[in-house]
Parts: structure tokens; sequence; C-alpha cells
């Protein structure tokens, strides 16, 4: 494949569906040579004719001369993120709720009528004075204890894993020793390895202070943007280790940055929980995904056994134990279980919805007493991706949009305030919104190409495009492209599946356990994705189940403040345990009704406008002029 | 150094004493170029003046041209062995009595309707069927359980660990998973790590049977011949990791020939158990050995936790588990202990002495209730190491030796039954006795060079050589070397000074417990060399103490004998540990009547005469002619 070529050549060729040839964005031109093109979907005759060939479908059939088109660059809107604010905790924070520790001791030295070796002088002291039993030792912290014993003239301070939350995890074991004496600070990390963004809290746990807050985006977007894409990729060849290893170099520079930012070294954080997808699970721990994508999609594991740093290779103290918590099924990861324990969901009695809306949208639904959950394949419209002219949520991305009623002119907010070049996943749902309030399209999502009344009828923004009706938002002029930025009918059409999905997945779990939507008292959303929805917009296209706006609570990363929150208290990784444990996981796709509430949810808001009473449509049925 | 330039270069130079510059054996000859000569010992202004000098010892000025005269070649006299004796175990084999085992099962593959993850599929039927409770899986299982589990179409093979001997050990983990049925074997290693020579022998547990033995010496030798030299070497750069590295190339090797013969791969080899000396253990796991000796003469652990293959780089299945066994002190190590047990000193009431004769004479008095246990620092001149014609037991070595005592005249034997090159340990106890019985030497070890009445008077064995008195052996014309091979008054007293520090070490072990080496019922004599030992000649020179030849028993290698039974028993395995923990341990460096017990050993046998009362000498004291 010519894609495998430029990566030994050392050329970093984005692949966003993983090599599948569906995404197109790995086009480049062949200048000279024989290649033999196994798809040329995305490619037009005159393109193919132009040289133009996917990376991913070709095969090199001889020596090349080929050219790269500039591809689209990641932006690191993460990275440049305003400073991130401070992390309260819902509970007070108690160093002894953690099972790690730091003790300073002194040792009576050895001598002539005392040979004990070194490691039953320490293990004797410390299980003595501080009741542990059973102690055991790293081999790595063997391999320095004979010489920090002495450096430190038999005073050392020893970092020692407490048995954690369950048996299995085994019993105390000491994990660093350090000549002298230092319990001034106890490093450990929090980290949530999203689809597409990755975060690291560097935590303090003498404070229990989230210290230092990093992100970027996945290293492995480049080989596929959706976890399907990733599950195929991993498939190939030594993809499972090239995806291990791209999203551990991501992770690894956000802990390096972290630590420089507090003047420590990496070595000095002994701990990491970890949450993310359970496709992102597997990936981390170098796991074969394959089996999630294929019926009846089944994990390999859902809660893994505590690693060590060294046998993932990330970038903590070698020996510092990597506890990635436990997911519900594969499309139900431990980024829910977190999710779900940190938006406190299972404390309160009420009845309420959890959401986390990426490429999949995940629901959970219960009280304390009882959880259901469902992932709906919404697809990627809501990240930017199956669009024309979708994209992600950088400068340069529309967030929102509205439009007039009267005269269907349409006003916008961009991203960074510059021009213009796309949509990102707020904005298509505003626009979807505004345009069916407005009336430019129909209950249906039809586009009106009727439609009159606008200030400049010359220059009708719906029109019939090369991808049939269309509705321009912003004009060449305008735009930092330099074309038209418009939304297609076959745009709409995947929007509309998208929100349909979600919301028969709604429906059928509030039905499933004999409930309807009506009966939720709180609708909780997390992801970084659901902080820029617009509510009032989601409801009106059927997104979001028609609720008064005090009953949505916008949580953020609920992802990695669980991971945070279990970091630092046992009781709560005991409770993403339990919640993992008593989640029932509702297949949708094994579900017969799923059909009907599908179609249903695939008009505005809803078939069933009952449901959404709130929405009140101000146009233009009057106003439409027939032709 | 120059020592370091030719590892550098990739020669392999000897460096016996680990680079001390104390053997004299790294001498190389300077052909052109600057260099700085440290020390010259062992060489004389001759060597010098013609450009010899010790590698380790000589520092680089500048470009050279260096030759390597021929070393001392380790020769393989372990290897070329006969075919190894069948091993009988002193109990019945009971797979059910060591903790690994192989189960087949049979799972219900997932559906739509049961979507339970692949490892808590597997995890709830083992422990259903077994009885197992709270098993864990090593990541490297985890990383092949979805494919393995597809391929064998739902009936695969697991390894699995139950919990072994103690706690600490955890529960039961799986270690490895086959697809299909495969019940017919089940492998491991027992193996022996001496400062001489490493022994591996494979077992398989299904049987119980030893299936293949191979023994080499030590990749170490080259780099250090005693305990004290490679603690040297380890000290120093990275010599610590080159003797890891140099045992483990030894070791792996062993076991790749092992699994060869019995036609399996390593990767079906899943547990390792490993006696060895303390210092030889520190340097097979990488942990620095330097404090064992230095004063107070502390190990950094006498009992290693389970480590995994895969941390040492043992040539067995990576997640296999290597159980190093425990050791007593810096100087009585797992070999002991697993010699004790090997022994079954401890299973009779009766009381016995142990004694492993190497480098050091490690001894242990007891009987099932009690354990003492010291270490003799005895010098390698058993070893042949420390004597001018002194050499290992490989071919040309004199192993046993006559003189008549009417004509002093002197016959022997060699190993190979070829020319004689040198003594090796046995041939050297067999001549000093042999001297003394028939009146070369007094009961100081004074060569009488008054002797007279040799056959051939103009060619009288003992003379005045160039280290001062002498008794020739061999002469130039019949020896290998064209040299005569003579012992020399300087060898007869390193001899004397190993004989009475092992005797004194006795001495001291009984007295200590109120008891005379009088009351000891068995003598019990371990290691390869003590296979050799002629008894009566040992009496004689008052190395071992004067008991009816039924008193003595010879093991051969206990060290991996009680490796072998600790593999196969968890009750055997339970009685290392116990031994380790009950064995007292006594410093003789700290022992203030040790100097009186060696000076009164000093002598042949024994300054107490009536502590050997078979020891009758033949002569010659009333046919010796004074000047």
């Amino acid at each position: 494949m010519l894609s495998e070529a430029a990566q030994q050549a050392g050329i970093d060729l984005q692949l966003p569906c993983g090599g599948q040839g569906r995404c197109g964005r790995c086009a480049v031109i062949v200048e000279e040579g024989a290649v033999r093109r196994r798809s040329t979907q995305h490619l037009s005759a005159a393109d193919v004719e132009a040289g133009y060939a996917l990376a991913c479908q070709t095969t090199v059939e001889g020596d090349l001369v080929v050219s790269i088109p500039p591809q689209e660059k990641i932006e690191r809107r993460l990275k440049e993120g305003k400073r991130a604010a401070k992390v309260e905790l819902p509970f007070s924070y108690d160093i002894h709720d953690q099972p790690l520790r730091k003790y300073a001791i002194t040792l009576d030295p050895p001598s002539m009528q005392d040979q004990t070796d070194d490691w039953s002088r320490l293990r004797r002291e410390l299980e003595r004075r501080y009741n542990l039993e059973g102690l055991r030792i790293q081999l790595a912290v063997l391999k320095k204890l004979g010489r920090v014993l002495r450096e430190g003239e038999w005073t050392v301070t020893v970092v020692v894993e407490l048995d954690a939350w369950d048996r299995p995890n085994g019993p105390p074991c000491v994990i660093d020793i350090i000549p002298g004496e230092h319990l001034e600070s106890l490093w450990a990390v929090a980290i949530d390895i999203g689809t597409t963004s990755n975060h690291v809290w560097l935590v303090d746990l003498i404070s229990g202070e989230v210290m230092a807050q990093k992100a970027d985006y996945n290293g492995q977007i480049a080989r596929g943007e959706d976890v399907i894409s990733r599950i195929i990729y991993a498939s190939k060849g030594n993809g499972l280790e090239e995806l291990q290893s791209l999203v551990m170099g991501t992770l690894n520079r956000l802990i390096e940055e972290a630590a420089q930012e507090r003047s420590i070294s990496t070595d000095e954080i002994y701990k990491a929980v970890v949450a993310g997808n359970s496709t992102m699970i597997h990936l981390f721990a170098g796991i074969p995904p394959e089996t999630i994508r294929l019926m009846p999609f089944i994990t390999t594991i859902n809660e893994l056994p505590p690693l060590r740093a060294y046998a993932v290779g990330l970038n903590i103290n070698s020996v510092g134990r990597v506890d990635c918590l436990p997911g519900v099924a594969s499309y139900v990861g431990a980024d829910i279980t977190a999710g779900v324990v940190s938006s406190e969901m299972c404390k309160s009695g009420t009845l309420s919805l959890f959401i986390d809306i990426g490429t999949n949208g995940e629901i959970a639904l219960g009280d304390c007493t009882w959880l259901i959950s469902c992932a709906c394949s919404a697809g990627p419209a809501f990240e930017g991706a199956g669009v024309v002219h979708g994209m992600r949520a950088t400068a340069g991305a529309i967030e929102e949009v509205w439009i007039d009623p009267e005269s269907f002119e349409v006003s916008y907010r961009v991203i960074g305030d510059g021009k213009p070049r796309g949509f990102c996943g707020s904005g298509l749902i505003s626009l979807l919104a505004e345009m069916f309030v407005s009336g430019v399209i129909d209950k249906s999502g039809n586009i009106r190409l009727d439609l009159a009344g606008f200030s400049k009828p010359a220059r009708s923004r719906v029109r019939e495009g090369e991808h049939g009706a269309e509705y321009v938002v912003a004009w060449a002029d305008e735009s930092a492209t330099g074309e038209d930025i418009a939304i297609t009918a076959v745009d709409i059409d995947n929007l509309m599946r998208a929100k349909a999905a979600i919301y028969a997945g709604f429906s059928i779990l509030a039905r499933s356990v004999g409930l309807s939507l009506a009966d939720v008292e709180r609708v909780l959303i997390g992801g970084a994705f659901g902080q820029y929805i617009n509510v009032e917009n989601a409801i009106q296209i059927g997104l979001l189940p028609d609720k008064p706006f005090e009953s949505f609570q916008f949580l953020g990363n609920t992802s990695i403040k669980g991971a945070y929150m279990a970091l630092v208290s046992r009781e709560m990784r005991d409770r993403v345990r339990r919640i993992s444990g008593m989640m029932t996981y509702l297949e949708l796709s094994a579900d017969n009704t799923f059909f009907d509430e599908f179609n249903a949810a695939m008009f505005l808001p809803h078939t069933d406008e009952s449901l959404f009473p709130s929405v009140a449509v101000q146009g233009p049925s009057d106003k439409a002029t027939s032709p």
C-alpha cells in the first residue's frame, strides 16, 4: 500500500477512516510511476486523470514520485485552552481514604551481631510501626535497596501501596525507596483516553488537589477518527502496537508537561487511574480489540487487572500501578462508569438520565438502586464528520447559527472569531434547529427549495447543489476557504439519523424498565461536546427530551473527573466497580423495537409532537411561495 | 583499562580474579604503543621488558598493538559427562502436591443475549468447575485470549498457577491459554546456579520426572572465579548487568538444549525453581551484591519474592514464575537450604553434619528440631586455585595419588587418562594425605628435605625449588606441559589453611550448641566436588572428622536436587522456607574462639591427635636420614 510506503519513509499521512478507503482524506498525487487503485471512491474521473489516488487503497507497482497535497491539520485547540479551573471534589479529601502511602523510617543499622538482610530489616520495622502485614517489594526497588539504605544512613522514605480496593490486588507492596525523609509530596495522575482527545490531571495525594491539567488530541487520530476505524487499523500488520504506541506517545507527553509544570520528575508519579471507552482501554493495554466490532460485540475484558507502568510503557514510575477503571460492555466503557460516578447520579434518589454524546451516544438511566445503559451508533455527524463542511470544534468552525424566520438570512458565530471554514457539532445542531423552526426545512428535514423571501432574492440560500438540495450559510466571499459553506440534504439526513438513534435509545431504555421519558427528573450531560450544546436547539431537533432548562446539568469531562475521584477515594473506586457490576447493558441492535423508535424519531422534533410541547415552529408555511 | 578496550573490541579476555590484578591470568603482550601499568604483580622484570602487562591493571595511553597469549581455556568436562542417571524422589509424586495446573475447558460461546466479556466467561467457568476463587490473569494472556478462544472454537487449555506456598504469592492466576485440549505435558525446570557450574533439570510435572539434565560452566567465570571477584566485578561500571547477562546466557542455553532434547518449545516451560548461593542469586536477579563482601556482610534479601521470567530474562514462558529459594545469610545461601532439604537431614532424628565444600565450605549441623550453620572461607585451594600447579577437575588433572612409604615414589591417576597437567582438588587432598602418612611432610606440613630412600636418589622428589621446598609428583618428561609438576611449601600452607578453616568450623558449630564432633552420627557431603573426595585421605589430613566410613554419605549436587524437590512438592518448598527461617547462622569471623580452633587445626591431622585415632602415620621418622 502507498500509505505503508509513506509510513516507512517517515511521512505521517492522516488516515482518518483507518485505511478503509471510506473518507477520501488520504488522497495523494502520483506524479510518476505505476500504481493500482483498488478503490477510487471519493475521487472523480478528473481527479484520477490528474493522478490522484487514495494512499490507503493504492498498491505500488514500481518506483514512484508522489506529492502530498496539504492535509487537514489537527489544530491544537485543546492545548491552547485557557488555564484550567480548579477542580472541586464533591467530598472532603483524606489521604487515608486512598491506598498510596509514604512513610519515613529510621532503622537500626546491621552489625556482626545482627546480620538480618536489608529487606527483612526494613520490612520488620514497617510492619511493626504501620501495622502492615505480608509486606512485599518490587524487584526494581530491591535493586537499589542496599545503596539507598546506606546513602540515607538508615533513614529512608518508602512508598507503599496498601492493599487496594479488593483482595486480588494483593498485600501491601513497597514500590519505591528514597534516601532521607521526603514526605512533602506524593504524586499520581488521572487519565482520560478519549477517542478524540486525551486528558491528564496531575494530582498531589498529600492535599488531594489537581495540580496540573493537560490535554491533547489522541495521537491515534491519524490512524482512524472513530473507534471502528481504529479497530480495523489495529487488526492489520502491527497496527495494534502502532496504535498503542501512538496513544502512549500522547499520554507520555502530557504527563511530562504536567511534571515539568510542577518541577517534578515523572519517576515521582506512583499511580495512574485510567478511564476511557472499551476500545481505547484495549488499545492502551495492547489487547486486540477486534471482537468489539464483530457480532456479538464482545470485549476481551471489561475490568483489567492492575498493571505496572512498565508493562504498558506509561511514563510514570516504572513500577507505579496503572488502574484501568472497569467498563460494562463493548460500547459502554469505563468512561461511562466513571462518568456516572462523577455525575453523582447514583447518589440521589431521583430518576436521572446520563448522556455522553460523542461518536457514539452512551446513555445510562436509573437512580441509586438500579441502572440501565445502552450505546447508540450515532455516527460521527455531531463531531463534524460525515458532513460535507463538517470539521472539529477548532478555529474557523461555525459553532452557533441564527436564521431570521422572515428573511431566512443567517448570522453565525465562529470559534476564534475569524472567517468560517465549516461547521462543528454544536454548530450543526444549532443550524438544524434554526432551519427547522424558521421553516427552511420541514418536519422530515427536507430543504424547502420553494422558499422565498430572501433579502437578496438573486442570491437564494436554498438551491440545488452538486449533492442535492442545500442551504448556504456562508458565501464564498465571507469564508476562509473561498468556497460557499453550505449544508446539504445528505448532511441533514446524517444528522437526523444521529439524533434519531440517540432519542430512540432514550425511549427504549425508559420503556425497558416500564417508565417513560416524562418520568426522568434530571438530564446529566457529560463529555466535552455536551458543554457546547445549546439545549434549546437540541430540544428543537428532538435530540434531547423536552424538559425545563433547569433539569439539564452540564458536567464537562465526567470521565476524567471520575478517574480523579477513583484515584483519591477508595469509596469512589468501589463505586465505579459496583456500578460496572450492577449496570444492565441493553444491546440496541438486538432490540426489536429499535427500528420503530428510530423511524419515529426521524422527524423534527419527532413523529409524536406531544413529546415536544415546547417546540413551536415559527414559520414559514404561510410564507412559502409555490413555484 | 586495556581489559575494557578488549571487551569493546569484542575480545573475551578471561579475568579470573574479576579484574583485581591478583591472579595474573589476563596478561597480554603490548607490541606497540604506550600503556601505564598500575600493577605488575605476577610479572617479572623480564616479562615487563618483553611487553607483558595485566590487561585489568593497565591503562591505554594511545593507539596500541596488543597480542594475546593463549589463555587457559575452560574445558567442558561437565558437558561431555556421561548420560545423567535417573533421578529418584524420596517420596511418591502427586501432581496435586505442586501448584501448577493445566485445565481443558469448553465454554458456551457468547451471543447477543450473553455479551459477557471473554475473560469473565472463562473465569466464571474455571472458578465454578475447579473451585478457584479470585482468579487472575496475566496481561500477556489477555493479549491473545480473544484469538485463542475463537481459534479453539471455545475449547481451550489453560495453565493456572494456584496460590502457592504462602499468602504473598497471591490468588490463582492464568499464565497461558492454548486452543484445543492439550493435557499431555506440563513443563518446568529446576536450576542450580553454582559459582563454577550451572545445572538445569527439565521436569515434566505430569509424571514428576526429570526428563533432561544439562550442565555447563557458569559464563561468569571469565569475570572472576570466586564470589568475591564477581562481587568486585559487579560493582564496576555495568559489571552487574554484564554478570547477570552472562549467567542468563548460560542458563538459557542449557534450557534451550533441554527443550530441544524433548522436542518442546521453551515457551512451554511455565516455572523455574532456582537454588544457588546468595551472591549467585543476587546476580541472577540483578541485585547489587556489594554489601555481601563488606563488614558486616549483609545481603539485600535472603528470600526473593516470586518473579516473572521476563523480569530477569530467563528463557522460559515469559510470564512463568521464577521462584528463587531462600537462603540464610551472605555465605549460607539457598544452595545450602536446598541441600539440607534434599539431604533429608531434617527428616531423621539423628544428629547430622551437612557439608558443601567449594570455594567456601558451608556447614550445617542439627537434627529435625534445630539447625545451625556457618561458612568457612576455605579459599579456592580445593578448587585447584591458589596452588602453583592447581587446575580444575578436567582432563589432565591428577585426581588421586599414592606414595610408597618405603621408596617415596609416587603413582597417580589422571582424569581422562592422558598425561598430567596439574592437580585438581581431590588430587590435592589425596596428595597431602599420602605425603603425610608416608612421612614426606611432618605434622606441621613441612616438607622433609632430609628425606632419603628414593629408588633413584639422583633424582630426589624433594628439593628446594623457586618457591621454597617442593615435592615433585610428575617429572617433566611424563607431564603434558613439559614441566615438572610439583607441590610447594606455599601450596601446602594454602591447603592446610583451607582444611583448618573447615575443621575449625565443625568444632565451633558443635561447641556452640554444647556438643562435640564425637556426637555427630552422620556426615552428609553435598556438592559435585564432595563426590570425588577420598574419605580416608580427607580424614588423614583432618579435613573431615574421624568417623567410620559408613557414617559418610555422598549426595552429589544437593542444591539442584533440593530445587527439584521444591518444584514438585509444596511440602518440600515449605520445608526449604522453614529451614531458612529456623537455621541459626554463626558468623565465624565474629567468633573469638575461631583463631584458636583454626590454629589447632593447622596440624596434620590436628594438634589434638585423640580426635583422629584412626590416622596412623606409617613413616618415615625411623627412615629419615639426617644430613
